[in-house]
């Protein structure tokens, strides 16, 4: 047993999870995923978690039952709170575990750029308690305008402000166009649910800055046939329980909004920079440690880093993005490096494929960039929903999914509405007397 | 519109809601829902959230959206804080409705006979967030043994003891000897799942008390199939964070168990004790009110009472049990009553028609007693499937239940085995250095 290469994994994400199945059942290689939580969660479909599309078993998997047939794998759910890169160990809360190779892949979380007392105000969506956090403020909103009696408290009880046009963002803006216009027509007595305003506010000159232009015109048109009013070259300035400020063209303007989501930014994890500072690494405006060419803490050629913990870029200098793709060929280059150096091989850099990229706005709407190919609409939404069904199929729940979307996309039904987390309710106000 | 009939309903579940339907689009009559919670929960099937087999979203429905097309009922979400009986309200936290009739169904919650400090340490199977909570011990009791080096202490993380062998329990130590010896295999490097130890209690001399003994003995040989011990006759005297003290024939024994689950005993809402002490009628052990053989409150004809909190008997003088058809049944004769009395026409005492009942036990194994018929096996578990699809009928999520039911049923697979609720996980001890 001693002679076995020891891969310590931080993280069961796609970058994670991708390296240990790349490595699972390789000869001389014994590797132990670390991860605090026991699932592995496909990030992609949250926002349908969210915006009670899906259920949150729909989209996540037990690692233990993913990994299950590699027996050269060893899954420990444990919180890590560093590194010693001199001993080579990995600290755990309360033990520690020695490697020959680590590959740190623990993500990232949402990033108030400074502004942290605005995340209990304006939550972020990175895992499954944010989403059914969101979830819950949605549909409360809604419930607390039916029982407003003041015109302008109920108008902000029905004003959705969603800040960041990315993807994340756009998605979560037309789901909530989605759910107001349709989803929740005649489900209630005293408010009509499509006067709720749904607000996108973006800080540049058009949603999906990544893309190209057209394609986010394109977006934003079909944002604003699901009734989401687009705000673009925006700043937010402050936010709290009852509004947004923001500045727009030097003006400074409020919001009244009760319910505000964030999608504007993302930090990497802490471990990012713990990584840097041992190592003596550069760590970039997002949290994100530079590494080498293979992926590696310079100067440490046995610590790789990957997904959106690391800072790397294309052939052409630009960086790649923190999205699934590059953790998920990251996560396998780092497998294979790892077993051409035990082989006596070498490996050249890592180089990113870019297969392209695509966000859904809606029902039957999306927009594509697949090489030289743009697209939208109808045709652009069967490929986001196929390469999505196609990725997650780690799980069991590819069909049970499916068919939620194709009920959802027909009867504009979304049945995981459900107010959970707490038994109480915010005070009645209603003057029925 | 001041000439409408004003029906209130206190309570979502199976009485409230099949009382709701049956007044659906009633002339003359306007209905107020009022629910501390957004959905209708179809708690025959909440052991399987508890027990990873379903989602939260499978067996829960929006209230709003169930009763959406009946336009005379308003679905209120709000907490009852009292009744004022002489006034003819319903109390509000924040408010308060006056109605002509109401009917209040507000359920049960599991009750520790005086124990409530059990609570902490044996949770029982009521809500969403219980099943959740429930969920997550389970699956985390495995994590733990897997990190343990103690033998002891590992052997206690590997001890589930379920209290009460009511169709709860049996059905909830079923799932739990089927995931421990089915659907973990394979998962973990160091224990062994299946050396689990599912310990099912029951004070009586054999496990479904209720049932015909033959069924009960066919039960148990079921669960013991899945490795479940049964252990009747059984009194538990104490419960903490590590142990479960027992008295069998006198004697005093210890099980070291760090998950203990209660299914042993329920009380009616709180609401049952306020009505009963404000309409000065008696109310029984289980905390339920005494009720006139319509229903209602002695001597207050307008103010009915229905379900898991209403003391009511068959024909012979034997007590109503607590389950779902009794509250469906008592929800729509009510219903009845009312438009009944509005048209100026009596109508007679209610009368519960037992339609049978049945219990699951594990895959393929079931019990059920259908009139004079008695059967088990393959057999009541296709019944009892059959009865369970027919009446989620409420929604849209029949096929995606069978659907699980089914790949759960080959597979032996449970992919809803997350932990959620809380990020940080229990310390880890392992001694891997």
């Amino acid at each position: 047993m001693n002679d076995l290469h020891r891969v310590v994994i931080v993280g069961g994400g796609f970058g994670g999870l991708y390296a240990a199945k790349a490595l699972g059942n390789a000869r001389g290689i014994a590797v132990t995923l670390v991860d605090r939580r026991n699932f592995y969660l496909f990030q992609p479909l949250l926002y349908q978690v969210a915006t009670a599309g899906l259920s949150p078993g729909d989209i996540a998997s037990p690692l233990r039952g993913v990994l299950r047939r590699f027996k050269n794998i060893t899954v420990l759910m444990a919180e890590v709170t560093g590194f010693d890169l001199e001993r080579q160990v990995v600290r755990l809360a309360g033990g520690e575990i020695p490697y020959d190779t680590l590959i740190v892949a623990a993500g990232s979380r949402h990033s108030y750029f400074g502004n942290d007392r605005w995340e209990a105000v304006a939550p972020g969506l990175k895992t499954i308690e944010d989403a059914l956090d969101i979830r819950r403020r949605i549909f409360l909103a809604f419930e607390a305008a039916e029982r407003e009696e003041d015109p302008e408290a109920r108008k902000a009880w029905l004003t959705f402000v969603v800040v960041g046009g990315g993807p994340t963002g756009v998605e979560l803006a037309g789901a909530l166009g989605e759910i107001a216009g349709q989803t929740l027509r005649g489900n209630f007595r005293r408010i009509d649910p499509s006067q709720a305003v749904v607000m996108l506010l973006e800080g540049a000159d058009r949603v999906l800055p990544p893309y190209p232009a057209g394609l986010s015109h394109k977006a934003q048109a079909a944002l604003e046939r699901l009734g989401v009013t687009v705000r673009t070259g925006v700043q937010v300035t402050e936010i709290d329980a009852e509004r947004v400020s923001v500045r727009l063209e030097g003006r400074v303007e409020e919001i009244r909004a009760r319910t505000v989501l964030w999608a504007a930014g993302v930090q990497a994890s802490p471990l990012a920079r713990m990584l840097g500072e041992a190592a003596g690494a550069e760590v970039d405006r997002a949290g994100r440690v530079k590494v080498t060419p293979s992926l590696a803490l310079p100067g440490k050629a046995e610590v790789l880093v990957i997904g959106d913990m690391a800072a790397t870029h294309d052939r052409d200098g630009r960086p790649l993005p923190g999205v699934a793709p590059v953790a998920m060929q990251q996560g396998r280059y780092v497998a294979r490096s790892i077993i051409d150096r035990l082989r006596g091989r070498e490996t050249g850099p890592f180089h990113y494929q870019d297969k392209g990229s695509m966000a859904t706005i809606g029902p039957a709407a999306a927009v594509a960039q697949i090489g030289a190919l743009r697209f939208n609409g109808y045709l652009a939404w069967l490929a986001w929903l196929f390469v999505h069904l196609l990725y997650i199929a780690e799980f069991d729940n590819r069909l049970l999914i499916l068919i939620q979307w194709a009920w959802n996309y027909f009867t504009r039904n979304r049945g995981a509405r459900l107010i959970t987390g707490s038994v109480g309710t915010r005070p009645v106000s209603p003057s029925r007397s």
